[in-house]
């Protein structure tokens, strides 16, 4: 774990200062993921849904060649048909957050009976903590700015006279957003015949297990294959009192009953104070936070704040999953994985039918990198061999403006060109000469590409921009295809996007091979 | 020509009601493209430039084995080594709007000495009339209606007391942009060597021009290859006055000097009110509108309005090109080309070495458009062979929210579906379940995808709601490099973006055929 921690302070006016604190809190280690695949129709209107869901199991059938009518049936009944094989379900995952949902969703495309237990909330971090109540935060906190930004708004020609917020009116956007997804997901998992099982999972042996309050009342259940997707939990390093008032995580950050006039952001970092204790504000008295040399361990400064958030990452959460009974042993807190998601036991040896997924595993901790690895895991347990290419996952960070990511950064590209004997080129294009971004007085930010121009092939891309988290997804579906630059450069791009900025960043590239001829095909009659 | 014309008349508040002129001029049948390509770095630094240019140069040569040290000399002086065969260009483009300039761009890339003629003024329509200044007038519009949406920002937790605009600063951020654009072009094409030619570009023969004023001081040339690229003007139907101040086309409409209180915008449509005469405003009158029934013709009623924006579709601008020197007749005053833009003659054949693109030959009049179409022919005209498919084109109108599309539409698709014995599906998503677009309050909006079932082909994807304009790129890559339904429906997608809407319409597709597993790679060690 890491002890050394920078502490950046921010004091402009109160409300600057709270939308610096959602940036930040948005760019924790873990933007989080909701998947709502098909999710929507049977949300907010049930007939539909069962219909959707009984034509997948239709188009399904044509491949399993089980029969249709029985599929049918079961997808409007429940989830599938009974499980083969004498378990009680085909499929349990444990954990209803942003992974354990989305391979829920695909299990039931898939026909397979399922269930999901959940110890706390429907939708987990992400929903209820995370992404989604701080995307609420943000889009008022940049609508905010822009009205305090007098020059800016000027530069349009137009003038504000007063705003102002109301931070229960803001505190409300955030909570609606939240219990509405929340909502949505629960409903739509009940609508798909998915069973909810309300308490802790624990593994008893392998494609057994239990759930319930840890007790005697616990109900045991077996099931053909299993799934961990616990998440995460907010990190606090050794000697940090947290309070939820003054000294806060991302899970409190977001029901905040003030605005601290002062507030400290603690996060992990290479910068030379080491932070070692944090008292909360008490009787009166402010947040103390002790600054120490990191060299020296001698002490620099005393700060104080209203408020400190404390956001130094992320730790896996396994408690009470009962990983002693079948052998495995978590390495730094995470439970260990082979490349498939398949869990490996204290001996390297695969665990018969378990799988963990999310931040669980720590492989990536990103909500969409869960809900891909149980889409993945689905496939395997389905009978078709999958391997997810986690260097096609983008990653965002919504801060103003936004940040995005996919593939190797430069470092990791040179490094991997060395130990396999390739060249690296790099492109970069700029916002400033997007008309898109000039027209709305956005024109900071760029774009970086890292490819080999031997082959064309695309490392990684890089995006600080207006709707960068947007635009990462035509890098990252190129990666995921295999697509090369010599062949993405010619796709034409509406004018005038935002988008031209890949266009550009695709058409910059120096590529050694010829254009290929895929995308020249003869127009239709 | 369509002579029935459908007639909408707006009168809300001052602010929302230029809001609507904007839209409705930015939705005019020609959405321009300035492709950009490589051109910031030289539009903002010289140096960079030539390094590119010379860069690109080298690459080129590894293909086209001449020499190396020569083309980067030519880079360096100007574009190009002297034209081969005792031409005096390789290449000249008639025209310097976003086709002539994107073709100059990549004929510059690809080693041809480039020459382009412009009769008005560097970026053309786009740039200097079109979309570039209304994206800026769009830009301030979205912002007023916000602030002026007294429930959208409480539901936010804002006040706002009160918010003007100022008509002048307005207009000046409109100018600004397309000025800083249009010398952002300039200055790259003289960076890059491309000759600028003053006047009316005149073709005298096969591969033989003139250039000038259209008298004796014209000067003749000759080149290997002739691009027409010279775009089109506003279609004004007969018995329409237009006087540039009362009566206006998208030409004056960014330049009104004020802000009418009663707008009519006058479309093409199949509405049954035939319009028939405008009467500008004079003395202090009013514009007077004459409607008339489309079927019976009579008057039906006479609106009077401050202005009347006449959008009811642009003509191909073919004037002074000689284009009776060389045998051509236009149709409906488009000049014919076939699929590879080779301009066809009264006879039926081809011209040789002159091609035709963008706006004036008709195939499809979008800006980005005719650059691709340029693009192409700069291809054909170094040797490679390409036929650009149109229907990978996207397209997009700037409406709030947006709309896009790319491919073809429900009833082309069940056309064409008809003719050659296929299936078509549709399947929809909606924005109202996507978590950022909830987050923005901006859960308006939906995205359609039409597919084949049987092999999982995209025939077209459109999309009204947040970034549209943005998110349609996924879809328009996947047509242009053919990827299905079944692969990309495995591409991760970052959350919570708006381009999850996109990841759902793919995933809720019900394709026939297996997953293919071009994305199921291993993880690199």
């Amino acid at each position: 774990m890491q002890s050394a921690i920078s502490l950046s302070l921010h004091s402009p006016s109160p409300v600057a200062r709270s939308a610096i604190r959602y940036s930040s809190d948005a760019c924790l280690p873990t933007p989080r993921s909701l998947r709502f695949c098909g999710l929507r129709r049977e949300a907010f209107d049930l007939k539909a849904s069962v219909d959707a869901s009984s034509l997948r199991i239709a188009r399904l059938n044509l491949h399993s060649k089980r029969s249709n009518l029985s599929k049918v049936f079961a997808a409007l009944k429940g989830n599938g048909a009974p499980s083969s094989g004498g378990f009680d379900y085909d499929l349990v995952i444990i954990g209803a957050g942003v992974g354990g949902h989305g391979a829920a969703l695909h299990a039931v495309e898939k026909g397979l009976k399922t269930a999901i237990i959940e110890g706390d909330v429907v939708g987990g971090t992400c929903v209820n903590r995370g992404c989604v109540p701080s995307k609420a935060l943000l889009a008022v906190s940049g609508r905010m700015r822009e009205l305090q930004n007098e020059h800016h708004m000027k530069s349009f020609g137009l003038q504000v006279a007063a705003a102002g917020y109301d931070r229960q009116g803001v505190a409300d956007h955030a909570n609606n957003l939240a219990s509405k997804i929340r909502n949505n997901l629960t409903n739509s998992l009940k609508a798909l015949g998915v069973d909810i099982l309300t308490g802790v999972g624990t593994i008893l042996g392998p494609q057994k297990l239990k759930y319930g309050k840890g007790d005697s009342g616990d109900q045991v259940i077996t099931a053909k294959d299993i799934i961990i997707a616990t998440g995460s939990v907010p990190l606090v390093p050794k000697g940090i009192e947290v309070d939820g008032k003054s000294v806060i995580t991302s899970d409190h950050a977001l029901k905040l009953e003030f605005v601290p006039e002062w507030i400290a952001i603690v996060g992990s970092g290479y910068i030379g104070l080491e932070f070692s204790d944090i008292t909360p504000a008490k009787d009166g008295k402010p947040v103390q936070i002790e600054l120490i040399d990191a060299k020296t361990k001698e002490p620099k400064d005393t700060l104080e704040v209203d408020a400190a958030l404390i956001a130094t990452g992320r730790a896996p959460f396994t408690q009470g999953l009962g990983l002693e009974n079948i052998n495995v042993q978590t390495q730094r807190g995470f439970v260990p994985v082979d490349e498939r998601m398949r869990v490996i036991d204290a001996n390297g040896k695969l665990v018969p039918h378990l799988y963990c997924i999310g931040d669980a595993n720590g492989k990536m901790m990103l909500a969409h990198a869960a809900s891909a690895q149980g889409i993945s895991v689905v496939e395997q347990v389905s009978g078709n061999d999958h391997v997810l290419n986690h260097l096609s996952i983008p990653a965002a960070c919504f801060t103003h403006p936004e940040i995005s990511m996919v593939g190797l950064t430069e470092p990791q590209a040179r490094e991997k060109a060395e130990k396999e004997g390739f060249e690296v080129s790099i492109a970069k294009t700029s916002f400033k000469a997007n008309t898109k971004a000039l027209a709305e007085n956005e024109g900071e930010g760029l774009a970086k590409l890292i490819y080999r121009p031997d082959n064309g092939e695309i490392l990684g891309v890089h995006i600080f921009g207006l709707h960068a988290a947007d635009l990462i997804h035509e890098a990252s579906n190129a990666i995921a295809m295999g697509t090369s630059i010599q062949d993405i450069k010619f796709a034409v791009h509406a004018h005038p996007t935002l988008s031209e900025v890949l266009d550009e960043l695709f058409k910059s590239a120096k590529v050694k091979v010829s254009t290929s001829n895929t995308v020249a095909k003869p127009v239709p009659a």
